[in-house]
């Protein structure tokens, strides 16, 4: 018998359930639709769409993001599981207004195949214009010149924030599609964790790790990262995560090196059961060290918004600014993941 | 050895560098003060303040709930540990504007003996004038006419919150004040545990709970509640914590019990290590009896906001509004611990 006891009914149907409750935490402003999907009730006619999705036990994301300003809907699969297509098919047909359907989701394989399933049965059989955008933050998981091989973590919050954004403005799904790939361009992170999480139909931990030891560049499922070392303090990790996001983007072609000046979003996530506590600890140091490296700070975001059940562990997200994605973060939004203010801290 | 592995550096220190690192997060719009509090920098003359605060180790609150449309400041104590009243000094000193300040907490011994001292310090050395409303959210820790003896739990959130508009309205610290002493009339809590937290310095669980219990109306720290009831699901603990706090309003002589057509905000917080999964599948279940009930739930929170580290257990808060409460709570708010947009879900 597994030691995690879970507040759940039948541990088969946590998924189905979860997305009732996440309907009801929208209380109204999303609909429930076909299998496993949410979507805004009022999406304008004619706007060009946003789609998230992927599979469930990483509350509040994906279908958290569905909201004012954020995505128009999300298709849910399974625990830890890609909706299949057509879960991916209904969530299109939902948020279709006409203009064009932008998907933008993780890079998991399962994934892009079924989205890719779903993009084809809404093509075809719907005349649906279909674009896919990948999410490919985590550093760690393929060298810069293989980001097709790259997995996408915690970055995924501020990337399908400032799609949101955009996707009010954006005229055709061309724009939409060239501001969310920006965004992803733009966001590089590095994860670590400590233990795992569980998976709620069996109680057993999604991945093993030795108890003194921290898996540097692990996937949110417990994917390998880069190496595992020894347990250390906040102030000794700290530096490790931020050298490995800073050298990816001095390694990588497409985009410039960090350089003195630069305007970027942090973001500390908490993978479940760190807490706010080492979180805030964590991003005391980074703040030191970003601003030792003479970037600016434009705005911060912290807490557990990607998580795998109870597994311990943080990850670091950087977004390097420019105007337009200024002007994106800067808008409101509201959902169960992620809500802000018009503006940013301090601004 | 402890199994809970914390990222930390110095185990002693970890209340004052979070508070650190929670500046950080809020990257300009608070300053740090004193010791180990916090305000916002900008605080308009004349402002009637609001000052919340209370031990760390529960983040995101207390001192998450500083922000726009929220607390002014917060004093911070150490683990788990009421603020000593030097420090309430401090932080009641940086949010004054000459025209009074609040103190708004949860109903702890050693909180109340602390913000006591440090209001008379305030008022006999530096003539401000302080008034204080506890927070006594916990139904399950005495009878509605013991009230005084009633601890503060996870109501204080949407209680800070609609002070917390109130108070950019109010115009004197009486006004304040009765907006405060209505918020908390009007919420009732009851929460649930499954397993301990532990204390960052030492590691040991905050207290123990057989394996496979689960105490009912435990406070945060794992304060005694009303019973330990078999580990059951979901669908059947939810009724359970609910007619609790129907109950109470039901013989609280002080307050119209619940009725059809009522409008009702409603929070589901979890305590740390219990996943949104288990949130959403609850707040399902508590969304369909609220509705049975004949009540019109007006907004929904639902996350971890009043945790106790890695403690498992959610609880339930609800508040029953009025048209002021109503424009309270539709105010837009930004902070660390909670944010929303102007308005509401589904308004």
């Amino acid at each position: 018998m597994s030691s995690i006891r879970k507040l759940i009914n039948d541990p088969l149907k946590v998924a189905d359930e979860l997305v009732e409750g996440l309907v009801e935490a929208y209380n109204g402003e999303c609909v429930h639709v076909g299998q496993r999907s949410l979507a805004l009730k009022n999406i304008p006619d004619n706007k060009v769409a946003l789609l998230v999705g992927g599979g469930s036990g990483h509350e509040p994301i994906y279908h958290g993001l569905v909201g004012r300003n954020l995505a128009d809907g999300a298709a849910c699969g399974d625990i830890f599981a890609a909706p299949p297509p057509d879960i991916v098919l209904e969530a299109t047909q939902a948020v279709n207004r006409g203009n064009g359907v932008l998907y933008l989701y993780g890079n998991y394989a399962g994934d892009v195949m079924n989205f890719d399933m779903g993009a084809e049965l809404a093509e075809d059989d719907e005349g649906i214009d279909v674009r896919t955008v990948l999410i490919w933050d985590d550093v760690c998981s393929a060298p810069p010149t293989q980001k097709h091989k790259r997995r996408g973590i915690a970055g995924l919050v501020p990337i399908v924030k400032l799609a949101g954004a955009a996707s009010q403005e954006a005229k055709t799904l061309n724009e939409l599609e060239a501001a969310a790939k920006k965004a992803v361009l733009h966001t590089r992170s590095v994860g670590v964790s400590m233990s795992p999480g569980s998976i709620p139909a069996t109680g057993k931990p999604t991945f093993e790790i030795d108890e003194d030891k921290i898996g540097l560049g692990m996937g949110i499922h417990g994917e390998p990262g880069v190496s595992e070392i020894p347990m250390t303090t906040a102030d000794e990790l700290t530096p490790m995560m931020l050298d490995l996001i800073f050298k990816d983007f001095e390694d990588d072609e497409e985009i410039e090196a960090l350089k003195e000046g630069d305007e970027v979003l942090f973001f500390v996530n908490s993978l479940g059961s760190t807490t706010m506590m080492e979180c805030l600890i964590a991003l005391r140091k980074a703040k030191e060290l970003l601003t030792a490296k003479g970037l600016k700070v434009y705005d911060v975001m912290v807490g557990p918004l990607v998580t795998c059940q109870e597994m311990a562990g943080i990850s670091f997200s950087i977004t390097k600014m420019d105007d337009e994605l200024k002007r994106y973060w800067d808008a409101p939004c509201q959902s169960v993941c992620f809500s802000k203010m018009e503006g940013r801290y301090g601004g």
